[in-house]
């Protein structure tokens, strides 16, 4: 029953996101030895200027 | 002081969330005993291409 | 496909979380209109040590 | 390593986010003694009308 | 920069967590093309009593 | 009404909460210009065999 929250930058496609959820699913059902149907993903796309690092916002960054 | 967040297919209308948060706070007024101030709910919509269950985005479930 | 995440103090029984989540799926039924086998729902406890309302940590409210 | 998420109305501007995420990575830094560039910021805007406290949405509050 | 929160049923090894992240990690490089040490993976376990599905705590399942 | 949530490795000691608690609110107070008493925020502890970055989990590092 993992449930899998994923934040990365906006911009990803839904062919990426399609591929990734797909890998992500396989290398669960492999570690981890459950069914693939208990995996579910959620991606939160989030804006460059809504993620800082170091205290800089990543669409400050050059 | 329970703190609900809701991930949820996007498309609910603001009536479908003000029915949803007003039942969903008497629920915990109700079980846990606090007071409907103490509740905070916040809904979070995700399209169904950013949600994948058994490796597929539920946009390209048929 | 609600997923529910619940952070609240800690403390509560497993009865009083048994009839929570019953109540809360029944609740999110009604509303959305959705299968019960579609609500998950997932509690966190959290200390009083670890949340801060008004910059106080709320072990230490007297 | 912290990683800090925050959920605020939306509405804010990036000038604030920027500061806020300055002034929060210098908090952290000072309390806790960590390098900045481990503290990691991701804000997430919340519509008035997909938050509710005491059972009531925001955006229903007068 | 992806984040990745895991929440799974308690009872992981750390052996199970060291390889679960590794291939997870691979399988973010792969897709979505960034480094790996941009990469961050958080796993919070969760009791059988603390998650329910279809109203029921999965500690109450048979 | 922000809702901060802040992962970070266990170990830090109640009076680094309760100092870090304090310097968040007054932060988020002075750029936001909210209420103190709007200010929540949850401390979640993570131990370092339960976070990974670069595939590596935190416990493994020398």
């Amino acid at each position: 029953m993992p449930t899998i929250n994923i934040q990365l930058f906006e911009g990803r496609t839904v062919e990426q996101k399609r591929d990734y959820a797909k890998a992500l699913t396989e290398a669960t059902v492999k570690v981890l030895g459950c069914s693939p149907s208990a995996v579910d993903i959620i991606f939160q796309d989030v804006k460059k200027s809504d993620w800082a690092s170091g205290g800089e916002l990543w669409s400050d960054k050059t």
